[in-house]
């Protein structure tokens, strides 16, 4: 191996592959990084096995070759570079570096050594543009469970069975509060021949991690994320970097049946203005349950935040929101029942504040929409006349 | 207590009181803040027994009182109000806090539990403006010893034996390294008489933590801070701030002993360069000894910098930079002598990184000047041309 190339995009590519966290402990090599000739220039590869980066830079190569080297010590390495031309040579297992002065030989290990990573020769199956779908696993990643007690809740649920008509549905819940993000694609990016080759996929569950990184490593100027996907792996296509994962085995469950179709009360914040409250209450909340209160007043049209514990204080703020009872049959009967339950224009709602804060964090929007269902059904949040981003909260039965 | 005062001035009252760490566990008041009306304003105040720290504010008082509140709970909540009025009201042991909507009651504890603050009832022995103090304690800090063998290392040494000629010395060693930094008062900013009152204490040894709460917390902005001495204690005033603290105790060790008097050869180096080609060294140094060596080539002028490790590699830059010998007598003395080890023009000296990397970054130059004694000597880093700041650096013997 010989080459030259320059010290930013060597950077560059460490800052995306450099990345992927190895947890086998067992296999000394995945804390390597892979260098390889390839295509006139140098790939940079790295796997935990479970996932793998690669990032491709031109440069002028004079000698082909592969090594491997300790990961952190070469992106440390290069990050203390002066920017300019770096040469690489390679002689047996010694990677000498050389640039602008300093003369640098790092001890690789043998390429032959490094696990395979697994490939996808299969077309795209959609085009979307990268900061759309960076934001929109932003959105619902907070809701991804981190419990390994249900596998596939570890997961962001990726469902495809509508992509035909341009649609594709992200989602992730840990059981106690959903986020579903759907997306509308233009249908010339949407690949019917990949489709077919398929098959009957309906949708695939990608692990947390790999989302993590994705929504990492996409740029957030304009460019075009391809993806790919087989029966157990997905490719993400971008830039000059790809990114391979494994799917999650399992039957995510049926989410749509935790998604109310109706409710009682709705209600416009200002999403701020709400976030404060919220934060300011969570001082004077249980440490063990989390819970703070929403008292919905529909005679004085206003929401109290509050929240006490004998031993430290008590919290209340009140946000004024106009707030209007659903005029719908369903919406009838619900006030019938709560009018029953709590008495009927005034009731309160408890909450963990975590879920709350992550669902209002993920709407991202200057007013929220909460649509309550009373005390012991789910609350649904969402932009005002949006639905392509709902996240649905469970109450704590108080 | 009743009162009103705005969220600004509050925030910052507990930015700066509220960060005083409380290391004794037994006397759970010391997790609480003192609040206090006075002066026609509110007086917060903080200790941890060895230092103390307090910070008024202006406010409209209509009812005197004092409690002491839960520092942490009131500090997060204080700085997520939104900005504007807050009154605050004392009922028995209960806080009541109202601002905007918000309704907060907070549990304190009786202030009569709380410690009592030292005092020291002098007047000042200096001034000095404020940023050019906190720049001068930034340069010694990171050569404090933070080894508790030594008690008198763990301070910083402020020498005033020689303030009547408007001259104080901050230094700090851990016996590694040195650090020494002059300060040069206006006359008119010594007090006679204060110095009259304190009698004959040459100098006296700051804690640490008092050092990095006193750096943190003095504005950036044009200020002046008033210091003022008593055998046991130092109080530092500066805008509606106190710093009180306890002094260490014992006898500091006679440091000019430890500065080298003359050299063997000196260079002017680029100080970003240095730090940077050390930098990268450092990947590749023995980490139990942290040992890089610079190799000073007064033939070829430049120093090289470098570190190997067999498992890890290697790594030499370097560095043009103009190396001069020494002409006065000691220094040919020095010369002979380095003849006679290494045998003359080029030849090697061993430090510990840190140590180095420490040293530059207080430079804070363009430009830094390396005076070499060889191998086994001292070496003394300062800016060209200035004698304000030294910091003298022990070689590893290899």
């Amino acid at each position: 191996m010989k080459l030259t190339c320059t010290q930013e995009n060597l950077n560059k590519a460490l800052n995306i592959v450099g990345k992927v966290v190895n947890k086998n402990t067992t296999l000394p090599i995945l804390n390597n990084i892979l260098l390889k000739t390839e295509k006139k220039g140098l790939k940079l590869s790295s796997t935990n096995l479970e996932l793998g980066v690669s990032h491709w830079i031109g440069g002028k190569v004079e000698e082909e070759g592969e090594i491997t080297i300790p990961t952190k010590l070469f992106a440390n390495f290069i990050s203390n570079l002066p920017s300019g031309n770096v040469e690489i040579r390679l002689r047996e297992d010694m990677l000498s570096v050389k640039c602008n002065g300093y003369k640098t030989n790092i001890k690789g290990m043998s390429a032959k050594e490094y696990p395979l990573m697994p490939k996808i020769d299969a077309e795209p199956i959609f085009k979307i543009a990268s900061l759309e779908f960076k934001n929109a696993l932003g959105q619902v990643l907070p809701a991804v469970s981190s419990s390994e007690s249900r596998m596939e809740l570890t997961g962001v649920l990726m469902d495809i069975s509508e992509i035909k008509k341009g649609k594709i549905v992200l989602v992730a819940t840990d059981s106690y509060r959903l986020a579903e993000r759907t997306i509308i694609l233009d249908k010339k990016d949407v690949s019917d021949d990949a489709l077919k080759t398929l098959g009957d996929v309906g949708s695939v569950i990608i692990p947390k991690n790999t989302i993590q990184e994705l929504a990492r490593d996409l740029d957030d100027e304009e460019e075009v994320l391809e993806v790919m996907i087989s029966e157990k792996q997905i490719l993400f296509n971008f830039g000059r970097s790809s990114m391979i994962s494994r799917l999650i085995e399992g039957k995510y469950p049926d989410y749509k049946q935790v998604i109310p179709e109706t409710y009682l009360v709705k209600t416009e914040v200002n999403t701020k203005e709400l976030l404060n409250a919220i934060r300011v209450a969570s001082l004077f909340a249980n440490t063990s349950s989390n819970s703070i209160e929403l008292k919905i007043s529909t005679t004085a049209d206003n929401v109290e935040v509050s929240a006490e514990t004998s031993e430290v204080g008590s919290n209340t703020t009140r946000i004024a929101s106009e707030i209007n009872f659903n005029p719908s049959r369903e919406g009838k009967e619900k006030r019938a029942e709560q009018d029953k339950v709590q008495g009927g224009d005034n009731f309160s709602v408890v909450y963990n504040y975590r879920y709350l804060l992550d669902g209002l964090n993920s709407i991202n929007g200057e007013k929220a929409d909460l649509k309550i269902n009373g005390e012991s059904a789910p609350t649904v949040l969402s932009s005002p006349g949006k639905e392509s981003f709902i996240y649905v909260i469970m109450p704590i039965r108080s």
